[in-house]
Formats: C-alpha cells, structure tokens, sequence
C-alpha cells in the first residue's frame, strides 16, 4: 500500500468514500424533497463519477461546454444538459453530432441562439429540446422575466427542430428563495397562458441542503457537493472532514520565523478567492493563512501556528474552490484516507470549448 | 488562409510578428545594459519559443519545475537554472537525472535545501551549481541577509557533489533598486571574505526596461516579456499593441443593455487580479469593462460602449496574466495579425510538479 505521504507533490486527492458520501447524501436529500438530481460534472470531469452519479439515482448529468458532452458521451453517459446558449455554426455542428448519438439538451436566452439552433436543427421527428435560461438574481445569463421567458418559449416551440423543455436557472448563492419565487410567478404567467412547462431545473451546492424549499422546480443541478470546498464550509454546506477533495503540497522553504513557502501556487490552487480571506484552509495546520499565491509557490503565515511546518512537511490543503483546481491537473489521485487507491486521468480537463 | 474568426472560442491567440518584437527588444536591451539574459519559460511553454530565445542570444532558460526542465531538457534545450528549492528524494532523483544529460542548476534558501542536495549530489568531477536565493524584497523564499547568503554558499562549496553558483533574487516589481541595493551590498560582503560569486542574477518583467540599473547583477531572467499582458501595460512595461498573447471569445448573452456575457471565464482568463480592477482588456470593445468571472461565464459591462457588442461577435481580450493563461490550454494558436499559422500544444503546460 503507497501512502499519501509518499507521492510528489503538488498532487490533488481524492478521498474516495467521502466523495460517496457526498452523493449520497444529495440523492438521499433529493428523494426525500421530491425533486431530481441531475449533477453538473464541472466539479470532477470524471467519467467514473458521472456514472456513478446516475448509479445513485441521479436523471442525468449537466456539462457547461460541447466538450466536456464529447467526453461524457464517448464514456456512455446518455442524457445530458448542456446549460449554455450554444452560438456558432461550428459548435451547432458538434451539438447536432452529439444530439445524434445522445440524448442532449441545452440553453437559450435569445432569440438570437433559439433562431441559430433552429437553422440547425430542423428535424421534427428528434426535436432538440431547449430550456429558456431565467437571470433569477445571479445577473449572469439568462431572460429578465417570466413574460420574457414565455415570449421565448413561444418562439421555441415555433420551431419545427426544436422542442420547449422548460426553465432552467443558476441562482445566485444564498437566493434560493427569490429563484423560488422567480420561477413560481414564470409557473402561474405559463398555466394561465396554457404553456406546459416539461422540466423546471435549478443548482447550486451551497444551497444543496434547501432543495426542498426549490418551490416549483423539478429538478436541481448541483456540482460542488461531491467534493465540497472550503467555500462550501463558508457557506454552511459542509465541514472540513466532509471535504473530499484536498491539494497536497510540500514546505520547501521557511525563510522567517513566520513565513512558510509551499510547493503550491495559483497554477494548483487557482486565485479564486470566493468572497473569502486566504487561498486555502490547511488541514493539518488549521492556524496557519495561506495569505499569497505565485504561480509556483504559496505562502503561508505561520506566526500562529504552535508547532510550525518544517521543510519537508508535507501538508494537506482544502482549495478554496475545487473544481477549476481539477480543471489544473492531468491526473487526481484516489485515496482512502492516507492510502492511496489509484491515480485517474481527469478526462474532461480542460475542454473549454 | 484561415481568419481568427473562423476558429472556435475560446482560443488562445499568440501573434508570432509581436512575440518575435518583444523578444528582440529586451535582448536588445540585455544587450546594451551588458547583461546576460536567461528567459523564464513558464509564459510560454513552448519549446519553439524557448530555442527562439536562445538564437537571440539569450546565455540559456529559465524554468520553475522540474517537470518544465524534463520537457525542456527533451526539446534539446542545454542550459537550464531552475528556480525552486527541490526537497525530497524523488524530486532529487529527477534532478540528478537531468544534471546526468544537460546543464541544470538550482537555487537553494536554507541549510535542508543545501543538505538535501549534497546527499544526492555527491560527484565532485561534476557537481551540481546551486545559487543562494536571496529575499529582497519580494517577501517569498530566499535568505533574509547577505550574512545568511554568505554562510549558505560558504555550505554548499563545502558539499564535494555542489558547487556554489551564486546568488539568485526575484525582486518585487518595482522595487528594482532595494534589489541592487541589496546585492551590492551582499556582493561587498562576498569580497571582503574572498568568496567568489560567479554569478548574480536577477529578474521581473515589470522592470524589465530598467535592466541597466540591475547593478552588480550579471544575469536577468524576464519570462511574460514575449507576451506582455494588462498588467504589464498597467506597469509601464509595454503598450497594448505590444501584447502578443490575446484570448479569443463569443459574445454569447446580451440580457441586458448593459451586459454581455462571453464564453471564456476563469477557465480561460484565470482570476489573477494582480492589483487590476477587472479581469482583462478588451481590445475590441475597449469602454467594456469585464466586471466578473464564473469557470466558463465572463460578464462585461458594456454600458460605456457607443457601439455595443452583440451575440456572436468574437472579441478578444489581453489577459490581467498571461502566464497561468498559457497553463489552461492544451493548445495556443499561433497568428500573424488576423491570419492563424498553425496550432501548437502548450508542451510544458500543467507540469506543476
């Protein structure tokens, strides 16, 4: 058995079982309020997860680029949503390849996206089925109100290749309650027009655990969860012990009685800050800050910490944000605990388009 | 030939014609300040560049990984310093593996370091160059004092496998002069004990144009000078026309008058702010301001556009960074004005260990 400790370092783990953890307790909070679970695999871009992810009882599994769907689907995962407005010829090219083979639906927010997939898309007996993407307070993507969302519901449904599946929305953190009401008043303009609305999908992991106060949304797309991060502690939607994702670095310098440098930079932690102070929480030195990052090399501030890392310690890390750390490495390592179980190639890594 | 505009986004653009200009200026002025240049690979990544920098006149590269080395090292590149304190026996044995094939020196801030290494350097026919690295300013690794330089390199000429090589700084942008400062003052120290120092050398592309006044410095080692980036323009160093790497991205959404929403995030333009406010230029729409980042949304504020951009306009944007850009990638394509050359892998990209 190869312990943790001996691999090189910066690696990312993986601690198996509490990723299992994780998603069960998602799809076992997703039964008991009701509603579907369709994760987004942007957190771990593995195959394996993703099937596992269905195995547990999840619908489906989100993606947010054509090339993380390609990954997916090569791998056997056979409904996907895509939930970004596909613009461009090339990329409806890969979309209608995709849409040939699995069963995949995306986004729009414009007429301009709807009329491009109608271009494409013109096929009356295989629709592809398209959401209308709802701003419910995120103030990213997505209609205005619910009578722009109808308006361009309408105008998907006009389309002989298209097919309306409903209303998607990303809300923003903490706002569960106003996309709750946003969709609620979308439901009553669609009912009293006499719209069916097939699926109603909403996410968000530090919101995971109010999946039962998502109103009249059907289904929840959430992808943090199977990792959780330190902003996902910060938000009250796990501890640390739940966090199965964890950078391992080495000390190699202390160059003062307060300062420790690690072999772990911006390029394996990301400087996505989150809202948050620091760029990380250290396991096994909870009083040490992680207070700057190079690309190359972090810097901690050690002057709290009783007994302080020495170089060559090798110290576990909670990343701020897991998922565009994954998005860094080749390869994660799986764990259980301290042993190391067996290294994966991080399939969808890096597919930006 | 095919136009920019015909490629799916996002895309990394690299104009070849501005690479080329920007790598000739600075041994230009390498040049005239008679100082030896030694670029940084880590903005590039690419050996092309690398060999590039090398038929210009540059002494050899400079790398921050040993993975970097290894791919550099099997691209032909001869001549390497590696900037990083290597702990642990498996990454010496990489070291060694290389210092057995090509010229390779490392830097060294503390007393572990320096025994580390003579534990697995230990031919003195062909030992290995270990620079003290010395903190002026930067607050990151390096030794504290030139006292402290002095005994560190009086250990490891004591070491029969190294050999001291000299002293080794990244000063803090800006603070190019507290770094002259700091080595005359080590360099008078050095002689009056009779300790040669074979060599000083020094960094930073934001000071990049005052390599004259790098003192006793004999060696520079700029790295994001071939593709400049807004933080570089926000420091003096170049002007947006001089910036070489450009990411490529799709106006996506418009759901508001004010907002646009493009397809690259910090999966492609990172979240380093270095100091900026915003997330890059864009050179296209140069009144929008890129107000905030998801991994695959960037949100602009457009409301100071005369003429605002609409869905399915291609933008592209100088990066706050462009280093870590270049880590995301698999590929870069390689341009000359609007026309693509060719398409290129990224070969040291995500070589974090």
């Amino acid at each position: 058995m190869t312990s943790i400790f001996e691999l090189e370092t910066p690696v990312v783990l993986v601690d198996i079982d509490k990723a299992e953890a994780n998603l069960k307790n998602a799809q076992d909070a997703a039964n008991r309020a009701g509603i579907k679970l369709r994760p987004h695999i942007k957190t771990h871009k593995l195959p394996r997860f993703a099937k596992r992810q269905v195995e547990l009882g999840a619908v489906g599994i989100t993606v947010q680029k054509l090339g993380e769907a390609e990954v997916m689907a090569d791998a056997g995962l056979a409904d996907l949503l895509l939930t970004f407005n596909i613009v461009g010829e090339k990329k409806r090219a890969r979309l209608k390849a995709l849409h040939d083979r699995v069963t995949i639906r995306v986004v729009a927010d414009s007429a301009d996206t709807v009329d491009g997939l109608a271009e494409t898309f013109v096929d009356s007996a295989k629709p592809l089925g398209v959401f209308v993407e709802c701003d419910t307070g995120m103030g990213r993507c997505g209609v205005q109100s619910p009578e722009a969302a109808l308006a361009l519901a309408k105008r998907i449904a006009a389309a002989p290749g298209l097919a309306f599946a409903g209303l998607m929305t990303y809300p923003a953190a903490g706002k569960y309650h106003e996309a709750a009401d946003w969709l609620a008043d979308a439901k009553t303009l669609f009912d009293d027009k006499g719209v069916a609305l097939p699926e109603i999908t909403t996410g968000g992991t530090p919101d995971i655990w109010h999946m039962s106060e998502a109103g009249v949304a059907t289904e929840y797309r959430p992808g943090t969860y199977i990792y959780m991060d330190r902003s996902q502690v910060a938000a009250g939607a796990a501890t640390y012990d739940q966090c199965a994702l964890a950078v391992l670095a080495t000390v190699v310098s202390r160059p003062t009685e307060s300062r420790a440098i690690i072999d772990a930079g911006s390029k394996t932690l990301t400087s996505d800050l989150l809202g948050l102070q620091g760029h990380g929480y250290v396991l096994d030195f909870p009083e040490a800050k992680i207070v700057g990052l190079s690309e190359e090399h972090g810097t901690l501030d050690v002057s709290a910490c009783g007994v302080k890392p020495k170089i060559g310690d090798v110290i576990r890390i909670v990343p701020n944000h897991c998922c565009p750390v994954s998005n860094l490495f080749d390869t994660v390592t799986l764990v259980r605990g301290e042993a190391v179980v067996e290294t994966v190639p991080v399939a969808a890594r890096g597919r930006v388009d």
